[in-house]
Parts: structure tokens; sequence; C-alpha cells
């Protein structure tokens, strides 16, 4: 391996433990109790190289938010190959999975989900584009209103049980699942319009 | 009427109207955007009067919390002589009529609920009041705890799916109350304890 590809791979791995150790500093400290001078110290690096890596306190804020986002939207992505319902289960699986892990965080950030503009607005596009891929999924030829309104719903129902969840601990990660799975189908039941979907083979 | 019970009434009055004035000035202003000086201006009273009423923007502020709970809680208060189901419809009901009549209000307090820790404390004590209000009225033996699961993740899809009533205005509030219903009850059937209720006679 080149010198030049060494390095350039040593720069991209430090920079990827610092927006996960970024993730962990900003679930933990209100914004502005953070300086760079501060981060430098938690992450045990000088102020200097710190800047190196990042112009600002407020662009290390929102690469730390945008590499989480993406790397939620890649572990939740759902296998196209497989049929609707399949596709949502796994999905779901790998959400409470990165849960699970990242409790401490996951909390921080939906509690703090209005106090800091930039998170809201993950937040929100979060659940927006979630909301479009589940929808479009379940109703390939357009989703009516109510299915729209239920989905939205079921998308903070999945944010309040997580949370409720990882606060009590007495229910296990597959049995929310499928209790969140049954809320969804129930919800689009509920609407009267109910996704029609493909008999398994 | 005596002279001092007619004043009384009038200060009870006057009290009344600028907790509700209170609650649209800071659903529409952020907390530090408001001063007593610009409270007394925008609700057309002295600053001296004003604070004759109220000693502090703080407790200004908490009283108009206080008096928005309260509002909410007496709203939705059930009739325990109805059985479980009607009493959650008409609770419902109600819920939705305040929202419908104070949408700008309910989204500037959803969307702010993490913002102010006040606020964040209140809708976080409305849905614990209400979780164990629908708990203990679909449960009196005791909720399991994947229903508690369900009816903390229901309440947050109550938000979810009213704020995108609110913004998108293209389904009925009966429709929205008896989806809200539908779910809670089919998120109770996906725990496989749903609750044991009475038979209409």
């Amino acid at each position: 391996m080149s010198e030049p590809s060494y390095r350039r791979m040593d720069v991209d791995e430090r920079r990827a433990q610092l927006l996960e150790r970024g993730a962990e500093l900003f679930t933990s400290h209100r914004y502005d109790e953070l300086s760079m001078n501060k981060i430098a110290t938690e992450v045990g690096i000088s102020k200097a190289l710190l800047y190196h890596y990042f112009p600002s306190k407020q662009a290390f804020f929102e690469e730390t938010l945008s590499a989480w986002a993406e790397r939620l939207r890649v572990r939740t992505e759902p296998d196209p190959n497989l049929p609707p319902v399949e596709q949502l289960t796994a999905s779901l699986d790998a959400f409470l999975g990165l849960v699970e892990e990242n409790s401490g965080a996951y909390r921080n950030l939906i509690q703090s989900a209005t106090a800091v503009a930039e998170i809201r607005d993950l937040v929100e596009e979060v659940r927006r584009a979630t909301a479009e891929r589940i929808l479009s999924g379940l109703y390939p030829a357009g989703a009516p209103p109510k299915a729209r309104t239920a989905v939205s719903g079921w998308l903070w129902f999945m944010d309040g049980a997580c949370l409720n969840w990882i606060e009590h601990r007495d229910i296990e990660r597959e049995e929310l699942r499928d209790l969140l799975l049954g809320v969804l189908m129930g919800s689009l039941i509920a609407t009267g319009s109910p996704p029609e979907l493909p008999q398994v083979s």
C-alpha cells in the first residue's frame, strides 16, 4: 500500500472516530456547554488538530448529526428483494438494535429534538423520509390521507414506545418489534384502507 | 352583589384573560424574546398592573402553563359513569376539539416541548397522568408492561397524528378520533393482553 493512501485512510478513520465521540459529547452535554477547547480535551487531541478536521464547533456538530443520520439510514435500509412486511420487520429490528446500543444518545436526541433547531430538523427529516419509504412500500399506487396520518402517528408511537422501553427494560426487543409491527398494521386497518399485501408463496 | 365581591370577580376575570393571552404569547414567541415590558404592551395594560398580577415573567409563564394544563384536564376529564370505551371516546373528542380551536398554540407547545424545561415537564406530566388514567380504566386489576408501553407509544402517536392533521386538514375530526381509538385498541390487541371490556347491554 502506498504511503499517501495509508495516510488518507488514517485521516478518514480518525475523522470517523471523532464523529462517533462527537455524537456522545453532543448528546450528553448542552450545545453551549461545549467549546472546541473542551471537545479537544474530551477526545484527547490538541485543539489545533481538532480544527484541522473541523473548522468550527458548528461544523463539527452538523457533521456529527449527518454521520448519525447516515448511519441510521444505512442500518435501516430495507432490502428491496424482500416482501414489504419482511422489509419493515428487518428495518425495525435494525432500528431497535441501534436504539439498544445507543440508548443514552437516542434518549438525549429525542428529548433535545426541539431544543436545537438542527436536531429538530434532523428528526423531522428522518421521520418524513421514513414515512415516505413505508408508504411507498405499502401503497405503491399512492397512500390515502388517513394512511399518511396513521404512519406519521406511528413514527411518533415508535419513539414514545422506545423511550418507555429503554426506561423500563421490562419487555424483550423482539416483543417490542412485534408490538410495533402489530400497531402499524392495526393502525392501517383502522384507517379503513389497509395495504394490499402480496400473499406469501 | 356587594362591591368587594364584584371587585374580586373583576380581578379573577382579568387574571384569567391575562393567562389566556399569555398562552398565545408564549407559544408564538421564544421565551427570551418576551419581557414583562413587551408582554404589557402586547396585552394592552401597564407594566405596573402586569406586575400587580404576576411578580415575574417566570411566574407568569408558569401560571400560564398550569392554567393550560388545568383546562386540558377539565375538558378531557372522563365521566366515570360511562363504560371505558365511551369515556375514552368522549375524552378524545374533547382533546381534538381543544387542538382544533388552538392549533397554533398546540403545534408550538409540542414543537417547543423540549426547548423549555417547564414545557417538557408539563407535556411529560400530562402524558404520564393520561397514560395512568387510560390504563387504570382499561386494566383495573393492573396493566401488563406491554400494555403500558403501548399506551405510552399511543400518546405520542396522538401528538404525531394531530400535528399531521392540523398541517394537512384533509381528514375529518371524527375520522381522526375513530382512527385514534382504533389504533389504541389495535395496539392493545397487538400486546397479546387486550383489556377485558364489559359487554354493552
